[in-house]
């Protein structure tokens, strides 16, 4: 047996008992006479003490030699600390060693195995299995293994059943690019890594599963943004005979419940808002709603003077700044150079200073007098000693840009505190968004989302307007789930993909198998997807996916650790039927 | 709301209630006057009932055209039934229809779905969705979640942490042939689809995470027999500063807490026997211990007469039948056919009666007199009434040849009931076996398996004979689960990946990072994978793998459902740098 304790259990009571463990030498503090070590394993750390009056010559030697990150075991009398150690939970005591054994031995590592490491990033994902050894990156998992028992806990005592739907599935051009896979046994064939589970899920609806969830791995090959993986995890569900009521019902329980059970945090009925207002108040929509700022729209109060850029504009919306005014000429000038940085793609900015005796001071005084400016901060909510930021322009692009400007003023104001945690139902998203690309319409959510009852017939004249029973969930400005009620009928359901631009034939090649179910008592059903990686992140306060997934992949879809994807045998690929057929 | 109670929920306590249901119409009955319709949903059945006296003209009118599978919404009242079906939970009410809508209306469906249908598995597969909706697959399918609760719960509780490893890696040579997808970021190069996530979970114990689990898809691209899938699932676990006791007590107490669990059984510590006991004793690695049947060893008992066929055999051994002695000279010669087909291979097959009156009379008594045949029957245990099969060969061949008419012998005398549940370990495997087709010897659980301590010499001398730290948990004759301790320093394993006939360069190429990782403090380490799917099967008290599975694939590696694999677009080839080289 390795081990009779873990070095995270030991207290004053064990004091006398003799144990043994085992683990890692985490450092050494070697006075000749006397050795400590800190022994650490995943449970915690241990203080070892070798004192030359009470330990044998041999194992003073052996301890002497203990490097860091030595694998060893121990044996030895739990002693009384002399200078503890509040800290950690061992702190009372310390074992004195009779018996040491060196389980492996260790190279001296890359970075420090502490909780601030000295190592990069690079460093850190090539020598992964030494970044877990850490404790930050080890409470992420065990955290993220909570969340997810607590999810399924949750699911299954409401009558979810977990089912696993295949990841050998079909390429459909809609969407995102597929992963394939070659079929070795169909010549000239291929599979696709599903994207979501979302056909098979419907089909379990068809099924009478009624109750469904899966949490399982999704597939995108999309170039990688900054914080997105090849690779990530979904908590997929689906209910049958259930209206969007029910839906949003029995997912704002399971995330009050993750909320409760594993932040400890109680939170009331959450809000709900239209995507309209979203977008009208945030210009986004997935607001964060942990702060105010809400974009107060001024067309009416500031396109009746002479000033052309706003008289031009489709829409002119402001926000205040809390106590804003207090930025020097040189901060409001940086933070015009801010908006109109390409990422942002603001022409100029409109600033009012609100000064503290009532009055207003602002960049546009030539075409302006304090009765407008009285207005424009009326309609922004902008007090005294604030500061209101007025962008103009198209209206898409303009409240993109605002919204932008307020998330970077909240992120420099501390407003994002990420112990404070705001859901949000975002509701009635459109059905279709317009591409620019493409010079069409598409699938804002998929095409298996229903049209609002009675909307269908203004597909034909208003597609832009025509709303979705479709639904986000939004959490401190990240939308961590989204689903949609579906379509269940043949006839809705083969419009909906002519509508898209498929032909009947492309249609049935691609998703016939989900008509024809349709045909044989499709039940009204929806459901929801969450990204649990997402979710897991802001659970735990933390913004960056990447620290709650064991072994992630880099902006290009590497694995720097074993170092894939990587060339295959040219066997392989004939066996696959395959050439390369490279650009080099 | 589509519903106040589900159908299984009704009792006569309800009665005088008005409820809402929805569901599927499992058949009607239509007396003109009076029809009954049978509401069915995913947790049971509730008789409706239209009555002209009762009911409103429309309704009857919408009831009489009813059809199966429609999908219905109804209100209506609890009423006590007339004649009661004890057979259903709802058995004791009916309820009287007020109101009823049409949700969706069903084409007759390809089959019934009642628990005995009339539709061919290939009709199933097709309709997959359809034969979800049965009672079977449905309770199947909820089966398989709870295990699957039972076992994270049992795991987490344990301190086990599920860690999600990656399904996008690197293809390796060795084991069973890799799905592999090209990468289109990476010109030239693939990922490989996990044959199960062996060397990220032993990096997750280098990582200090000490007790993993997972619940994960894997995939081999194997020519499919009849009940394998190419991809399946496993339950992945591995312990750090272990030794095999820990491993076995450990899984040894999950299996026993599933069996309590899931099917009420206790079952007393589980035995043990060697891989060549197991051989020996059963010709087989995963004995069926259900029933006795054991070999015995007849060499020396039947090698020292004129019968040459015995005198030249390697190994000459028989198993007693139970009350065989009543077969016909008819049955024993199709019994001799049996053994004689290609698929076992025996050359032919001695026999010996045991006759009530302790008298026996065998097929070779020309060469056996009645003492030779009273230790023939005392080395298999053979009593009066029973019938002693013989043959004789080379011996792997020939205990293959016998374990194959046990089993079919068990077969057709019943000894295998799905009711019992007789768990064992196998332990002490060989490290490598033989390779005909290669000629050499390769890894026989995987090249990470550690040799027992002090055999790593006997590979340059009698590689054959050294024995690892592997095991495996038989149940009722299926290996449900296997593992071992690991190589845990680089030494070792770069030896291990030499001896398999690896260069240093590509042992370095494929799995360098698993040496790098062992020179940083590796910690003792072991572990075990369970086949999910078999072990929900069996516990199911079934066979086959495919009625445990919700979208399973045929054999040829095809979802007949949605019809993959299947061709992709020219422009997706393009972008991955592929080019087709079919054979056709």
């Amino acid at each position: 047996m390795y081990r009779t304790h873990s070095n995270g259990e030991l207290r004053a009571e064990h004091i006398n008992e003799t144990v043994t463990l085992s683990g890692w030498v985490q450092k050494t503090r070697n006075k000749g006479f006397m050795i400590w070590a800190d022994l650490r394993d995943r449970y915690g750390i241990t203080q070892l003490i070798f004192d030359e009056e009470r330990t044998s010559k041999e194992i003073m030697e052996i301890a002497s030699k203990l490097g860091r990150e030595f694998v060893i075991q121990i044996t030895g009398t739990v002693i009384e600390r002399e200078s503890k150690n509040p800290n950690i939970p061992t702190g009372d005591i310390e074992v004195l060693v009779t018996k040491v054994t060196i389980l492996n031995e260790s190279l001296t590592p890359p970075f420090t195995i502490e909780n601030e490491t000295d190592g990069g990033e690079d460093l850190r994902m090539k020598y992964r299995y030494l970044d877990i050894r850490r404790k930050p990156v080890r409470d992420n998992l065990i955290f993220r293994h909570k969340v997810t028992m607590a999810v399924r806990n949750f699911l299954s005592e409401k009558q979810f059943v977990e089912i696993e739907t295949p990841y050998l599935i079909k390429s459909t051009p809609e969407g995102a690019r597929d992963f394939v896979v070659p079929s070795r046994m169909n010549e000239g064939q291929f599979y696709a890594l599903p994207q979501s589970p979302q056909t098979f899920k419907q089909l379990l609806m068809v099924g009478g599963m009624d109750k469904y969830f899966q949490i399982v791995k999704c597939f995108r090959d999309e170039d990688l943004r900054a914080d997105r993986q090849p690779e990530f995890t979904q908590i997929d569900c689906e209910m049958a005979f259930i209206e969007q009521e029910d839906i949003l019902n029995t997912f704002e329980d399971l995330t009050r419940h993750l909320l409760k059970e594993i932040n400890g945090v109680e939170v009331a009925e959450f809000p709900r808002m239209t995507y309209d207002d979203a977008m009208q108040k945030y210009g986004n929509d997935k607001p964060d709603i942990r702060f105010g700022m809400e974009f107060g729209e001024l067309n009416e109060v500031a396109q009746h003077k002479d000033f052309n850029v706003f008289n031009s504009a489709e829409l002119v919306v402001g926000i205040a700044v809390p106590n804003g005014n207090s930025y020097t000429r040189k901060e409001i000038d940086k933070l015009t150079d801010w908006v109109k940085r390409p990422q942002v793609g603001a022409l100029g900015m409109v600033y009012v200073r609100c000064n503290d005796d009532g009055t207003y001071k602002s960049s546009v005084d030539k075409f302006y007098d304090q009765e407008d400016l009285a207005k424009w901060a009326a309609a922004t909510g902008a007090e005294k000693g604030d500061l209101i930021c007025v962008l103009s322009g198209e209206k898409n692009k303009v409240r993109a840009q605002l919204s932008a400007l307020r998330m970077e003023l909240a992120e420099r104001l501390e407003l994002r505190d990420p112990k404070v945690f705001a859901p949000l139902w975002v509701i009635d998203f459109p059905l279709l968004e317009w591409d620019e690309e493409t010079n069409r319409f598409h699938a804002m959510h998929h095409p298996f989302t229903s049209p609002k009852p009675g909307q269908m017939e203004l597909l034909k004249t208003n597609p832009g307007d025509v709303k979705a029973n479709a639904y986000d969930l939004v959490l401190n400005g990240n939308e961590i789930g989204g689903g949609s009620i579906r379509i269940h009928d043949k006839a809705t359901q083969a419009k909906m993909f002519d509508y898209l631009g498929f032909t009947p034939e492309e249609a049935k090649a691609q998703f016939g198998f989900l008509m024809d179910a349709f045909q044989y008592g499709a039940p009204p059903h929806g459901g929801i997807a969450f990204g649990l990686d997402r979710l897991v992140a802001i659970l735990g306060g933390q913004e960056t996916i990447r620290d709650f997934i064991a072994f992630p992949k880099n902006n290009s879809g590497r694995d720097v650790m074993i170092d894939a994807p990587a060339a295959i045998d040219e066997d392989q690929l004939k066996e696959l039927n395959l050439k390369l057929d490279l650009n080099l």
